[in-house]
């Protein structure tokens, strides 16, 4: 039987390996299947094909029309998800791994799909507070983002073609930079199935991204300034990639996630018997077995005190022999193979490695059971665990990392001593903690979190809610320092700003009212022709200003506002009050002055403006007594489109106001943004 | 005479170089004034005393603590402002070179003392807004930055010695990071009497900052993974250290500041005459003169229309011609010699690789006036200003850094090619555009942006208070991509999350709320035992929450706020206007719902509460109608203690509460931030 040939996307095109490639197997059954290949692949060209179409085509989009885009690309997959199952079984995952493979990574999609919300619908994002740079603010600074003008390069790993995939695309597209995808060859078989229903869909513009299955080896050699480089991998192979000239001398981003010693650590409070000590024991056995242990973020070191070893030993034991291992099709099986025997050779190594300084405690490597598979032509290794009774001295099980079911039990008698433990990981992706008790929750996290990119406490509350110690979720920063790599993936808004380059920008509060498409306070302000709450979205301008009638505050107001609101604060009622305090009379309520400011500045008929829905950044900065006279000016500071969730919504917008509240000086008395919906002239 | 020999502080001490050291000469007489030497320094020991004694003594602090140690830093240094600049002048600064370099570095202490305004008073940041990770809210997510637990080193270019040690050390100390300083040996004389004065304040805790004035070779051989280096200098020196084989198996962040030529574009809108043109010849002068030319922001490009090449060209001449150099102590002198011989060598050398291709149009390189000194012993050279007439072809203006008083002037067509130009810099630190069309200056921007880490947009609103071309400020980044070294310096807060480790956080809001010192919604509240306004600062509980008697809104409600606050808007009074809008009925306003919220919750009694200064993030989550019965939960959410700004001030803190009013189904209508300013007990 001829192998299956997977293609490589190159240029708009699918395009076979020019030679015969590498001959990828059936984890389950050691059966070759495909032939993996780049032979007469430019890369140098692809780059540059990224660079000249993709880029030009998504920086023409606006973050919400790219995050509208992952949506559909997030549905088109979602509907085709049973046949990426199918595929992935060869790889030995259940059908438990492929869920985290498969439907996270369409997860990861539908998230930064909804994160468009958090951007301007702009092509740039507008970063942090503006800053004041001058006496008179005519010279202010602040902050754009705009997407870098070249290639990102994703070098995955092989535990995860899909979610490997697409936890990192969906955050380039979502910025509005193109990427080519090197899915490690072992596994590309399932990325390209993934990969080619993705260009089928044709929802991503020409040029967005282009996949290599084969080696990708000296892709590095065409990097220029603009472009990102991300390794999911090995260590040794991302220092040697990050250490490439042209990523030196380009000064090219480089994140990289590698090897990482993650732990989990049994409180001191937690007994056997209690809900969070079960908790624990599952967590635990969850991270060993899924993916077979094959998960950068499974848990290697099992750190508990000392007196509840044996406890911990006899419970893991008891968990682990439920844990049938075999043909993942098998409906009783939950663990699968590793991916492959090459893993497999690599993985018995280095517990060979772990053996010299530490026993063996659960588990033979050379003397287990399978169910319906041949346990030498498939990759499989059942779970070992290993104590290491002396972990201040040998420290092996805090240096090798076993890919595959293998941990460590370590012993520690103080908290402090269980800090010191998780820190000697030399910088890990994960921690987790389980314990009922939120101040050893709090000291342990931070003295650990400087060598660590996420922490997870479980107790009994959250433990049922839980997304797991070993899943890295797109809302959170995924990577972490020292050995992990010092990268930093996802992690919301944070992710995307990667593949942006923030740029301080200066000049007079107009200009960058202007660049920004924001009013920034002292920009000039022009005033309305008609009552601005009468013109529809479209026509409102930014900068756009009424500058209402005034109204003299009397005793009557404070009084009046007392009685409808029942705010009988003495400060505003109790004239015999005041002594000690900063007021020197009667003050009006600070809510007073704001909703006088609405009484001002709204015009009462119905008209475009539907509703005020919020308050953003009020401060009250000057007592308002009796007497003194308000006026306000209302400036259209930000208008941000909404989507139709359904064709018969209304068209409308969100329009973001500067409230100005003033006395008769000229001070400012109150400031605040208000929001409103707005709707569109245009209902089509 | 014997030469005075510099000394380095380490390990807590003033130490002599065992060996004799460099010679340093004075830049504007040649004379010999000073040896360097680092010779019997042990850089791993340095190292190992900054990890275990000066990083955990800045740990002990909080951001408040810290920002309060930098302000009183500033402000011994400022009183010893004059020696500094008699040193300075040894480096060939003018009175004005100085000025940027002494005070601006202070200026830049000041500035970051601020800043702990925007931390929290504890020894880790809160970043972000948590991210709900579950459907019943019981897991939740959010991020904590922490001290990296390492030693920060700062090895710094020659032209800054003051700036360019106190904008580092500024940031690192806040973050809670020590430092050792590496100033360039060139002018390290400098630094190392700003340095003593540090010391002498006895302000920073011991082991907080070190000092090496000679050589520093070999100090990476001892990085560890929670440590930072940041580089100042050259790209070549700066790619050398980079690839380091400990930066890169330790994963070390490595923050490179290397060449750049920035450019300076004058719009095409700007003809002779505009107040523009003047600002634009201004501007250019300057920062080729300020320093000699000696910034790594000053303007190496002149890009202008084709057509205003000859006016520029006669009006930079005529200014320069006025530019007198000479001996910086002269009162007359502009522009002193570089700072020193082997940097005017290096300059020369560069001029005549640019002269391969382009003419020099303005100055002599070897026929110049000098006032009051010898010219072939101090280390002058001219203004140089070549033209290049064919800049998309001979590219050596974009690539070749000739770093003292030297640019060349590129003639353009169109804006796309003037934001072609500026991008052949391939990565600059700073773009500046002369231009009284605010929709030019957006076009080159969002253009050129990607290829720069700041923009400056100068016109005559804000040309007076501009802090110039060549002027990084400490709220804004300063660095740039590709050429510039692809780092990021300073940037107001963003600079001290550079040594601090993200990590993501996730657990139950009660146990987020308890590590983090903010209330997370859906935590646990504990209802309070006192009203929560009898209570002073210190015994208010995070999580503590006050359930409040309820109120069943009624139209009088809706018409007395009316007639209070004059808000007629026709949703809350027309009954006949519905159709078409959300609305099934006359709804309260959104003002009366959250002043009726404070009517409940506030206790009218004079108490530790002092006033309401402000609402954060208000949302109207739900139309309240008449009939309708509302109460509130006010929870105690963060707490900020504040300095006294006067030993006579009230001792207070703020206190930020979560207002959650909810109708009789239990669901949110209205929920705010609210902020107060509370007294505390002890009035110490």
């Amino acid at each position: 039987m001829s192998l299956t040939k997977l293609e490589n996307y190159a240029e708009g095109k699918w395009v076979s390996s020019a030679a015969e490639g590498e001959t990828l197997y059936n984890a389950v059954t050691g059966d070759a299947i495909y032939t993996a290949g780049s032979q007469g692949l430019d890369f140098g060209a692809m780059m540059q094909y990224a660079r000249k179409v993709g880029g030009p085509a998504l920086r023409k989009l606006t973050f919400q029309q790219r995050g509208l885009m992952l949506k559909a690309l997030a549905m088109h997959l979602l509907e085709r998800k049973e046949y990426f199952y199918t595929i992935s079984a060869y790889t030995g995952a259940t059908r438990a791994d492929s869920w985290v493979d498969i439907e996270g990574g369409i997860g990861n999609l539908f998230t930064y799909a909804s994160l468009r919300r958090q951007f301007p619908d702009e092509r740039f994002y507008v970063d942090g507070d503006a800053a004041k740079l001058s006496k008179n603010n005519t010279f202010i600074g602040h902050h754009i983002m705009v997407p870098r003008e070249g290639v990102a390069i994703h070098i995955n790993a092989f535990n995860f073609p899909v979610w490997g995939m697409l936890e990192k695309i969906a955050v380039n597209l979502l910025a509005g930079v193109p990427a080519i995808v090197k899915p490690a060859t072992l596994t590309s078989y399932l990325t390209e199935v993934v990969f080619r229903e993705i260009i089928r869909s044709g929802i991503l513009p020409e040029g967005s991204l282009q996949l290599i299955c084969g080696s990708a080896r000296g892709i590095l050699d065409n990097i220029e300034t603009q472009d990102v480089v991300t390794f999911t991998g090995s260590a040794s192979t991302g220092r040697m990639l990050k250490s490439h000239p042209r990523i030196l001398s380009e000064a090219v981003p480089f994140n990289m996630e590698a090897d990482s010693l993650n732990c989990c650590i049994l409180g001191t409070d937690v007994q056997p018997g209690m809900p969070e000590f079960d908790i624990f024991i599952k967590e635990v056995v969850r991270e060993i077995t899924t993916k077979a242990g094959q998960k950068c973020t499974a848990i290697r070191r099992i750190i508990v005190p000392a007196d509840r070893v044996e406890d911990v030993q006899i419970a893991l034991g008891k968990r682990l022999q439920t844990n049938v291992m075999g043909d993942p099709s098998i409906k009783e099986v939950r663990m699968g193979p590793l991916a492959g025997i090459s893993q497999r050779n690599e993985v018995r190594e280095k517990v060979q490695q772990l053996a010299r300084t530490q026993s063996i405690v659960i588990g033979n490597p050379d003397n287990f059971e399978v169910l319906g598979a041949d346990k030498e032509k498939g990759a499989f290794l059942p779970p070992l665990i290993f104590l290491n009774t002396d972990p201040f001295t040998n420290t092996d099980c805090h240096n090798i990392e076993a890919f595959g079911p293998v941990s460590t039990i370590i012993p520690y008698d103080t908290t402090d001593d269980a800090i010191t433990l998780a820190r000697m990981g030399m910088g890990s992706l994960v921690c987790s903690v389980v314990t009922a008790d939120d101040d050893i929750a709090r000291e342990i996290v931070l003295g650990a979190a400087s060598m660590h990119g996420r922490i997870l406490v479980l107790n009994n509350d959250c433990a049922k809610e839980s997304t797991g110690h070993g899943s890295p979720m797109p809302l959170l920063v995924h990577g972490g320092p020292g050995r992990a790599g010092g990268g930093e993936e996802m992690g919301g808004k944070r992710g995307v700003m990667h593949y942006l380059q923030r740029t301080a920008i200066q000049g007079s509060p107009t200009t960058i009212g202007r660049i920004t498409n924001v009013y920034q306070q002292g920009g000039k302000q022009h005033e309305t022709d008609v009552h601005p709450f009468k013109k529809h979205f479209e026509d409102l301008q930014i900068g756009e200003t009424l500058t209402t009638a005034k109204h003299t505050v009397s005793e009557t107001d404070i009084t009046n506002f007392a009685n409808v609101s029942g705010d009988n604060f003495y400060a505003h009622m109790d004239a015999t009050s005041l002594e000690g305090t900063i007021f020197t009379g009667r003050v009006a309520h600070g809510y007073f002055v704001l909703s006088k400011a609405a009484g001002l500045f709204v015009d009462a008929k119905k008209g475009p403006v539907l509703l005020n829905y919020g308050i953003d950044e009020c401060r009250f900065t000057k007592p308002v007594y009796p007497g003194m006279t308000i006026g306000v000016r209302l400036t259209v500071k930000e208008k941000i489109a909404q989507e139709k969730k359904t064709p018969e919504d209304i068209a409308k917008g969100i329009v973001k106001w500067l409230v100005d509240v003033y006395d008769e000086t000229g001070e400012t008395v109150a400031i605040a943004t208000i929001l409103t919906m707005v709707k569109m002239k245009d209902q089509g």
